[in-house]
């Protein structure tokens, strides 16, 4: 019965599918197959089969803040409601997972606007890794005019800055890429700092892929403004009550496929960045300062801390 | 008759020999086979041939500052020598390299023998790229007794940092190796940060492999001490003049071999460390500070500045 | 019919009404007198009239968020009114109008009722430009006891340094001026610094004469508390999706009446200082930090946001 | 009438009844008490000396916001209840005496839980003075089997430190004890630093015992994390409209008792540190962002702005 | 008899000569003069003669180190001579005097060479106030066919920025000007500061124009190369024992000429910029970092401690 | 024989004799006496006598470099020496004993001077711990007319501040005292900070009483100069070679005489203070910049290095 729900959470640990927004939008697909494949007989065993699938997918990574709030709203849509028919319990399901849906798609839109007015013409802008918020967003200011240009990080050990690259060329943007390590030399060059963000704790610091907390104490050495674009669901409300947000730590064949016997490899796959060294992040709320994003989150989501 | 100094310079040009060590060996022996060579009839031609390979072998790189100081140095031997007799300049030119090899020897010895005692006991020692003064140092260091354990990242994109876990590891130390940007993740466990250095200017800043002044800010404000290890000849009296100390860029295909077209890639293979994030330099002449470096350099090597 | 309000704008484009403060008291004048003189038979009818005169008087200068709140609010007024009779809606208006007048001057006895209880006796206050709300608080200050000294800078191109002085000599402060870069010479021997601000931003940003972030950071070097005397309607509600606070650049004249042909005279009038080095905003509702900034508009007025 | 009240606000003014928690519970008691003997015949006599008793326990020191909070908060739930008759007055002050008491317990232990998962295994901890929230969090850390060491200040002149290293002693947990102005030697071994607070103001700093802002400059010279272990309801709500938190001064004595005369001591018990030196408190509420400490307040106990 | 030298010093004091290398120059020739002039009998009348003029020309002004240098080396050049009969006295100072004005001239050839090289090809290169040294050493840039741009501060209270900018535009050079307290809204602009020099201290420090220091904060913020321009022998070797470098406070009238009664107007007309804020002394001996500063000078001009 | 010495070592070891300079002092007329009570019969003998006391006197403290930099110099006097009679080498011990005794007096005196310019009338000055050479310096300065004012630490553990303060109410100098981490919280009241130092490294660090590094730390802060009193010859050459400066852990004891079993007290008696923390060493050759540490003693006293 939960079959659907654990092919996705397979995908997700096997990293077939990636990026916080692609693993959110494939665990809410399978929530709401679940709900039509669930044969239950009334909403207590209803709610009971959501909650089994919850903790499915919620194990399927470590942290995934946007898929976990997604369920969690789901479910509490499930729970307010006065339906108690099954059948009507499915459609609810299937209303909420495409209105949930629909609310990502706007953060997007949102979040590509905001971003493409901070966007001054003719300016370079920096980034690290991949994340398709950020490409949406340049894609749209390029659209809208602003002549742009993108110093990107090749992101080892897996070299996600090869696909940021990738799509900016196919949009004629005129890109450069460098190591890592070079983004000290070049930061003087940047005018904006852009990254994306994996997760956001309760003090306001972001976890983002490894790397990202030294190009945002680079930015700072040099007066460059870090912007973080993320939609606010990439809060986690665990990291409120004491939970550190867990780093992942990957394979070592990523940094080195045969490396020598004895040799320990370390391979976190995200570090935190300090609030004190973000401008702002851009969400679907607009430009924030990080420092409020638990009350922010009040405002626009109270139910995460459900 | 330049043949063996062209055949030198092409080979460091071609980066078959590395390490500013090593290029000065082969340049001094290099001169040192064409003093032999050369069979010419006064002291002025004898010049003029040194001087002919002098400019080969100065233009077989952008900047090498020992190997320039190390025929500097050969050269001033003969220039201020009463000797007239060729077959005397000979023997002369061959006394003279197998000085500088010698004293160079000293220096990696006594550096090693600095390094040691600055090492703490049961310390962690962070590390960036290969240097062979700095490998040899913790060999000695093991060797006396220090126990101590190296963190090295990889070093993008030649991956010079495998070289040295694999040094390290043939010694029995334990050893990790990380991914360039997981410096800042890294460094608060670290109690000690040592990097080479491919030249010293004028003003005390430290030319060495891309990301080490990137290193050197984590390092500041993780509050632990870094250090350069490096011969005092590495310095390169031309920042004294208002040379930059050019920063060598290297072929896109060491970082992305099929890259795609359109697509600016920038290899720099240096950057700059400025004085402020250095502890000390620890050199022949013990550990000094780097703002003291054209005074140290005028009371051990005044010939330089000629 | 919009007469009054056409020359408002004007008064404003032209600078014959200067401080956010005035111009806001002269736009909220001019809708009043616009409301009371427009002819028209329906509610619809009215709105359109207000809509027009909130063209105009926000064309008039670049930023003006505190006018441009007051306006919002006063329309917002009249729309969520069930009131339809024209007559009324004029009365509706006169009645908001005369509530926002009142409002500020609460708030300006608020605030200057605040920072008095901050000024420790026998303190070294330091300020740039010129402020009513500042030069009021300090006139408050000095009745209720405080004994203060002045330092304040000349302010260029426009000397309104001139102005604040004036204004404290006739208080019977002990008042200094200086050169503006003379800031970081006498900063060691102030206590407080005190700036007004012309917008605040949604990441807690204060835009102010041009000059006043180099004070800010020269306060900060020197551990001097940095503090924003500001209505909170100074908050720029398009910051929050991504415009930028506009900085207005002046006429060159300003700086050298007759310049030499072919010199770029670059006068910006006003620059943004970081939250990061500003140690609160007193504002009406108390001392806040400038990163909640965007949650404490929220809180009061939240109609900002429509 | 208000004898109980009398002494208790002698026992808090002469230090019998130390700590900001049990000086509110030393108050709260003192209330419930008059509230039972005050012999009054109605509703407004009864506040007249609730009043009284709030007035002569705000007395008895400087600032102690706990205590002030908690007495307005009972004398709220009076002002706000429909109950005139006296009998059932006396039953509601104890009710919400009771209830003031039972929330801070439940604070405690939602702390000690939020600090208890903050806590990494086999972690360094260091601390300054004697915080029971702090000592009962590490107790509770303890027992939950995370594995921890202390470093902890003698703290001067009163060596408080010493009555902390005594519990965690007991607890078995390895404790060392450093003078005070060791704390920059040994800043670099720890991992994580907490101390409690015994204000809160409305910029986000907290007031703590003297050489804790030393500590916040130490910690973050090194990159160690700084947390700061308090109630919400330490916040203090004058702050907001300008008044400084006053710093006690306390008796020379306390630092040398028989000192020369002439010498001037200066003893002040607490100093100021600044929220950028903070990364979060750990409250009731979670770990929050000192920066929007009014916005939580305002959510949460909006009526301690009354 | 000292008439020459009374003239000289009177045309010293009243600005009539302005520019430390104009000052030492006018200085220098007095001295000349004088020794043609002076009728004595023996040397150690010629050396009293000497003395008084020394004395005269020192008190001219408050500082003035490369004049007070050069007096000091022309009487040193006499007291060791073996000369004594006065006729040749004559010439030897006449000799010596040229001798200084060529070294000077050299000294000046030689900064413009080095700065040349410095300054990469389509910079932008920020200064303030004007030097005559820098004016020359960006005139010969051009020259070298450097393609540079400068911004300029206009320097209050005298605009001696506008006497740069003339220069500047009849070379051609785009130039911008900007009012003092702009710098830092243009600083990430420029790629290179250049600012002079009046006394250089035994601690590394720098004398300049009030504004430098700020100049010189601003720099470090935004990772802008500082350099300071100079000869050598502004080194001012009073500084050495204890001696303060004296902060010359000029006229009020030149801030405002006809200020309101009872203003103080503070006058500073230099700073102190600490020598962690330069990257480098630009001076005749080459690049230098501030911190060596006594021993280059010992090395060079040991004469100068005598 | 070596009975005086051993006497003086024993001293030294058991604190009898306290401060680098009453060390050193013994030490020096240990070795006279030695010398005088020898009787060997020639200069060889005559040397193993007093390289045997040179060892005794080492070990006695873990570092005290005055003190091994006097013995150093006298030992050199003899080496070099021409003088065999084993007769008037003794002499010869005399005068160079007495000779480095009225240097170091010299010095003092020297170092007086320079502090009394340095220090600005009516300033406040900030110092830690007991130094003779600080005390005598404020003296001297009060004597020459300075009106100056003092704050002193207590210096836990063993209240040497009381030492200082007690000699300056002798003076009648104005003196307040504090605990040690009020300093901060004084900071910004004091126009200079004062310090002494037991040894000085060869990367320009200075080894002072713990709690030293944290007072530089808020002095930097605070903007507030921080300067070191010291002889040149606290310089220790051992440190050149990569020995760290040993740190001297004390008796728990001096902490808390009868702490609970099984706490660790940990007691370093001395910290570093980075160079650049440090303004200027005011020294016997002037006010000198610590990173040219090395170069001021290599050309002052090179036999050091010997």
């Amino acid at each position: 019965m939960l079959k659907s729900v654990q092919i996705a959470a397979e995908k997700i640990r096997k990293l077939e599918v990636q990026g916080a927004r692609n693993v959110a939008i494939t665990a809410v697909r399978a929530i709401e197959t679940l709900a039509k494949e669930m044969k239950v007989k009334n909403k207590k065993d209803f709610l009971k089969g959501l909650s089994n699938a919850k903790d499915i997918l919620f194990s399927s990574r470590e942290t995934e803040p946007l898929m976990r709030n997604a369920i969690r709203w789901i479910i509490i849509q499930v729970e307010k409601s006065d339906i108690t028919n099954t059948k009507d319990l499915v459609s609810l399901v299937s209303l909420a997972s495409q209105k949930f849906l629909k609310e990502l798609e706007y953060s997007k839109e949102k979040i590509a606007e905001i971003g493409t007015k901070r966007i001054r013409n003719n300016s370079v802008i920096f980034t690290h890794c991949h994340s398709s918020t950020i490409t949406y967003l340049l894609k749209k200011a390029t659209q809208k005019g602003k002549s742009l240009e993108l110093i990107c990080t090749e992101t080892r050990p897996l070299f996600q800055g090869r696909k940021t690259v990738k799509e900016m060329l196919k949009l004629g943007i005129k890109t450069t890429l460098i190591v890592d390590s070079a983004a000290r030399f070049f930061m003087n060059k940047a005018d904006l700092v852009l990254v994306g963000a994996d997760a956001i704790t309760s003090e306001g610091n972001v976890i983002n892929k490894i790397g990202t907390s030294m190009i945002a104490l680079v930015a700072k050495e040099a007066r460059t403004p870090f912007y973080v674009v993320s939609e606010l669901l990439k809060f986690d409300p665990a990291t409120m009550y004491g939970d550190y947000e867990k780093i992942e730590e990957r394979s070592p064949k990523e940094i080195w496929k045969k490396h020598p016997k004895g040799l320990i490899i370390r391979n976190p796959a995200f570090d935190v960045t300090r609030r004190d060294y973000i401008h702002g992040i851009m969400c679907e709320e607009g430009i924030i300062s990080p420092h409020s994003i638990i009350e922010v989150v009040h405002r626009k989501y109270s139910w995460v801390f459900k």
